[in-house]
């Protein structure tokens, strides 16, 4: 079924202890198409980039079978970028630079060929962007998720709440999770956060796994314990676009599929911070990621 | 088969968000021998307290099927006393009161009747306890569980890994673990602490669950997401008393009937947290255990 993702297209400067990188395509918007695009095709992306961004990434994108007739280049403009550095733990990092310029005024684009998108995955951007998407689409999707961060919740809380009501499944972290609903118990506190509108919650709580809620049901899925975690960088992104594209592929959104959409894009996530930025995503088969699923089983069977 | 527990029994004082306790019955001991009970009786324990403890409480253990005569009772001398309180988020905790008392000196007693334990389960003590009790077995038992905790990595190093060289399962906090094997990811942290003597290694991750080592094969165990924890006193030590207990009374010790303790270990976790103290698991019945199992089972099957 056709899919629809929307997200930031970014240049990442990334640092860790095992070395660090120039100037190196990444962004959620990104990393949810990469992904996804392992599961169906076309992904029809709806971003912004400045004159800056190579023509070969872009290339690189449309190889993986990404529609970019949504992505705008901007003349004359910058494209977003991000520079960070993790700590030894890979469980925390620094933002070195954050320099927003075409997302600043990013007016999305739904082209025509677009109108179809059954299935929308809003990586995380500025709320009210995101329900502009929404918006510009002339029928509800069947399913829309949405991932968004703490940072909106400190400066965009209206937007936020509007964004989430409209909804189907929203993704964030633990930490995001309390500081949304102001509760400590993440039972509680996706009971609050399903009140504000999306039938279905999914808790992503790193190194641990991540919990996906509906109604009074949940499902707990575990993290593969990795020897190495080279670069933790876009891994929740390329969950999102795992989950997404797995449900985009198998066109069924019973909860019991959606369980197995959030072991597909824990394992894509898996692969993600196995090298830098998304080298491991560009080169793994689909015997691989089986392969990995199939570990998942193992760890969790009893 | 038959099963001998060694830890604290002990007085605690419990302070809680939901209100507070004077001095009941506590101590790794205790909840391990309570929890382990409800599995398989008798559960012979060793340990020590002073006469200041109650008829009452001794009654209230061998009600539940365990064995005394090898809790020693010392004249004149006081019971092992801790008073703590936790934060808000019930995750951390202070440390209001330790008084060692009965502690300081304890030279564990085996008596004859407890010589043909086949299963073992070393509760939190120093690790020179701990060794000691596996030196007065007259025969190898079939299984030797040991919990520690970082107070003798930082105290006891060399009696600690004289203590962890003899036995044939570890269970540590993932902190912990890390202490341990000086390694931030847990899979290499595991193989490190492997190399130190156990076959067997179990990483508890308090709310995130538990992962079970052996060889190169992993078991992530989830922890039931609980709307409310109202003490979590005792979780680990009931935690280790439910998975030697199922052990004990399956009398196998196959990776695959490891994953189901650590399943039945949660459960009775889960159960632990939910009143003050012991309270909660001298409550439950067979079929509340059974009904928790099957919420942790449809918790995890995708």
């Amino acid at each position: 079924m056709s899919l629809l993702t929307v997200g930031s297209v970014a240049f990442d400067a990334i640092e860790t202890p095992f070395g660090k990188t120039d100037k190196i395509i990444g962004g959620a918007g990104t990393y949810i198409s990469i992904s996804s695009s392992f599961f169906t095709k076309p992904v029809n992306v709806v971003a912004v980039v400045g004159d800056d961004f190579p023509e070969e990434y872009i290339k690189t994108l449309e190889s993986q079978g990404i529609n970019t007739d949504g992505l705008q280049v901007k003349e004359g403009e910058k494209t977003f970028f991000w520079a960070g550095k993790y700590h030894n733990d890979m469980n925390s990092r620094d933002t070195l630079v954050t320099e927003l310029n075409v997302l600043e005024h990013f007016d999305p684009i739904v082209p025509a060929n677009y109108q179809d998108a059954q299935y929308v995955m809003l990586g995380n951007l500025s709320p009210q962007v995101q329900s502009t998407v929404i918006e510009r689409l002339e029928n509800r999707p069947k399913l829309v998720v949405m991932d968004t961060m703490n940072f909106w919740m400190d400066i965009a809380w209206d937007d936020l709440m509007k964004t989430i009501s409209m909804v189907d499944v929203l993704s964030i972290n633990d930490e995001e999770a309390r500081q949304l609903s102001k509760e400590y118990s993440l039972r509680k506190a996706a009971k609050k956060i399903m009140e504000m509108g999306p039938k279905y919650l999914i808790i992503k709580k790193g190194e641990h796994g991540a919990l996906l809620f509906h109604e009074d049901k949940v499902f707990s899925a575990p993290a593969l314990p990795l020897e190495e975690v080279f670069d933790p960088t876009g891994a929740g992104d390329t969950f999102a676009g795992g989950f997404i594209g797995y449900l985009a592929k198998t066109d069924d959104i019973s909860f019991d599929n959606m369980k197995k959409a959030v072991i597909y894009g824990s394992a894509m996530a898996s692969f993600c911070v196995e090298k830098f930025g998304t080298d491991r995503l560009l080169e793994i088969t689909e015997a691989d990621l089986e392969a990995r699923v199939k570990e998942f089983e193992e760890l969790t069977v009893f």
